[in-house]
């Protein structure tokens, strides 16, 4: 179960209302016209969890031999697989290590291939257009490193994930390599719940059917007008995007960090963009981390510009009980009035007291609390946030789900290599 | 060796060369008087470096058999020994490993306390008040975890790192354990190259005289008028903090991820403050990792408003030959162009083309390169944040070492438990 509290009002009036209905009504057209097709990801994982369990069975002496899930993969084909995991391996026993090859980074490339073995690994290969640099490039380098040939049985411990007749999936094709597709409607930051995130997720051995039943019924109470808070959030965010253009997301748990990455990918890339009037429009999101960021960044908050909202993340319980213990030291007796309690209750009673001392200020504030980090409610927590993205991509009235801006810097670097 | 160049022209004209100079002034005051004593750090990291010294000697038994120096410090506490293990543990063997109990997360608190025993642990105790309520909390949790009697020679595994006649330097002082001190005028968040950060990165077997060689050659040029680029970067975002509200720090290598984290501590906590005539200024820092967030972020700054500022921070050599091998894979032959290439060329043609797309944009840029990741250019790149933030504040003119803001929220935190 998750809570959604709101901390300042959105004054209602004509002009108000009829942009919420508006850009209701174009989310529903987009769901029902597949413009975007995230919102029926939750419906259609049920035969994406069989195809997976299919490959499970088939290469079974694989699959029981892996103990690392390697994924190759960047931005939206990573952050997603790597903000669940994040979340929710604490609660696991017995799963499998998911390791990440993303950033061309030859320090990080190194260490992580220095921690694993083929005959222990399964890479999954992941890229939507089937021709990122970055994922191409370290692919070819794990097949060198391993000694890999793809007309061998190696092909078995590598599955492509890429928009179906992508070059990717036709390599795939070729080499007799099981590919799992992604829908061509699906962009590559709202593609967690889609075989970009599922797959790699399900061979490490977390539950998704739970994760993906979270989305679906978040989603469905949406499309119901049962979760109106996301429209007046998403309408109070765009209207005054040039008064407070920055939003923290301030999250109490130091597994929820990963998840504000996504988070920050999803948020930046879908929203900032040059509107039907030729304005650049967009958010600024920026993640912190309490208590540690509460002794430097909330400083920014409480006293400089006035320019920012801030979204509290708050796990009510951690089901885990340490305790402080009854200790009295000589000298540092002051603080012994926090001694019996649970850190839970310590980080949760700092998060309180942040979020009063904000609300106090005047600062835009709503908190998200999550009763605990399960499956359900993680999955409920990605779609909210991609609704209410989606929602405000509406309000701005841009399109959310393209991302121009990015594709610049690619052109100049292909010159760099191949000249002109 | 580091070089810095500016993508942005800072108008000149007298009002502004008047404020540069008093800035300038205002600084030398500061260090000279004794104000803020990090610019002294450096100078005093000789004696400090002896103390560590003798310690070592003298417990030598507990220090050989020790593999974890575990610190127990929160935000400025923590932020920068974290940052520089991690830029530079890659270029090192036999380091010993250096844990951090910061956030009171009972989850990563329990997943760290799981992963030490008491036998091969030194616990390093930090807290420049020596009251803080995470650390002296964390602290009691390992004590009453490892069965720790601060009566017998258990007390040798512990050191304490606080201010002069703080309340843990009494206790320190009581149990027999070794302290060592802060300078009183040197707040936490400028407090990495005194006892704060040397003291666990040298136990854990850092070389920190040369970063503390970097840091001074830093400071010492600065007070020679030798970095005017310092200068002129602080002035055009304090004249343009309206304008360009958000600066962000864009990071060419994954080492440098924890680099940024100390630097947004630094730059929010110091500069967001209420000026004299009572307005809110500062400045939000943003940091991103590239590539990455080149599939992403990158398309705000790019269609988004123009209220950024960025800053690149690229390495030259990762000394790590790492080559995309000549591999042709049928069907993705179109990303062959990068064959024989290092990892190395690639991530740094990367940070250069995104660069170039961003000035083309008319966007504010400019560029940190270092040559090298290695000691002095940590000092160097350390001390050089430093003296941006002061210059900023001293244009501000604003205490840039003070945080009143952080202290609301702590007071509502001990009514919670205490009552009123």
């Amino acid at each position: 179960m998750i809570r959604y509290e709101r901390f300042f009002k959105l004054e209602a009036n004509e002009e108000k209302s009829r942009l919420m209905m508006n850009a209701f009504g174009f989310l529903m057209h987009e769901k029902e016209k597949g413009i975007s097709g995230y919102y029926n990801l939750p419906i259609d994982g049920e035969n994406l969890l069989k195809e997976i369990n299919s490959y499970i069975i088939q290469e079974d002496e694989v699959y029981q031999n892996a103990e690392n899930i390697v994924v190759i993969g960047i931005g939206g084909s990573s952050l997603g697989a790597k903000a669940i995991d994040s979340m929710l391996r604490h609660k696991y026993n017995n799963l499998k290590k998911l390791l990440f090859l993303e950033n061309p980074d030859p320090v990080s490339i190194s260490k992580t291939l220095n921690r694993i073995k083929k005959h222990n690994s399964i890479f999954v290969v992941i890229s939507k257009s089937g021709g990122t640099i970055e994922t191409t490039s370290i692919f070819k380098t794990v097949l060198k490193e391993f000694d890999m040939d793809l007309k061998s049985e190696d092909a078995k411990r590598v599955l492509i994930i890429s928009d179906e007749g992508s070059p990717l999936c036709k390599f795939a094709d070729f080499y007799g390599i099981k590919a799992f597709t992604i829908p061509k409607n699906v962009g590559g930051r709202f593609s967690v719940l889609s075989s970009v995130g599922i797959v790699p997720l399900s061979l490490a051995g977390y539950d998704m059917r739970n994760v993906l039943k979270g989305a679906k019924h978040m989603i469905k109470r949406f499309f119901n007008s049962k979760e109106e808070h996301i429209a007046i959030k998403a309408l109070y965010y765009c209207k005054n995007y040039q008064k407070t253009p920055i939003n923290v997301l301030f999250s109490y748990a130091d597994f929820l960090e990963d998840f504000t990455k996504w988070f920050i990918q999803l948020w930046a890339e879908s929203l900032g963009k040059i509107d039907k009037d030729g304005k650049n429009v967009g958010l600024t999101p920026v993640a912190h981390i309490g208590s540690i960021d509460q002794h430097s960044f909330l400083q920014l908050i409480m006293q400089g510009p006035r320019d920012k909202t801030v979204t509290f993340i708050k796990v009510e319980d951690f089901e885990n009980d340490l305790k402080i213990p009854d200790i009295s030291l000589k000298y540092i007796e002051k603080t012994d009035y926090i001694n019996n309690h649970t850190f839970n209750e310590l980080i949760n009673a700092e998060c309180d007291a942040t979020k009063e001392s904000l609300v106090k200020e005047g600062i835009p504030v709503d908190t998200i609390t999550l009763d605990k980090v399960n499956e359900e409610n993680v999955g409920e927590l990605i779609a909210y946030f991609e609704l209410l993205t989606s929602y405000a991509g509406a309000i701005f009235d841009i399109n959310t789900y393209d991302q121009p801006g990015v594709e610049f810097g690619k052109k100049i670097l292909v010159k760099k290599f191949k000249g002109n």
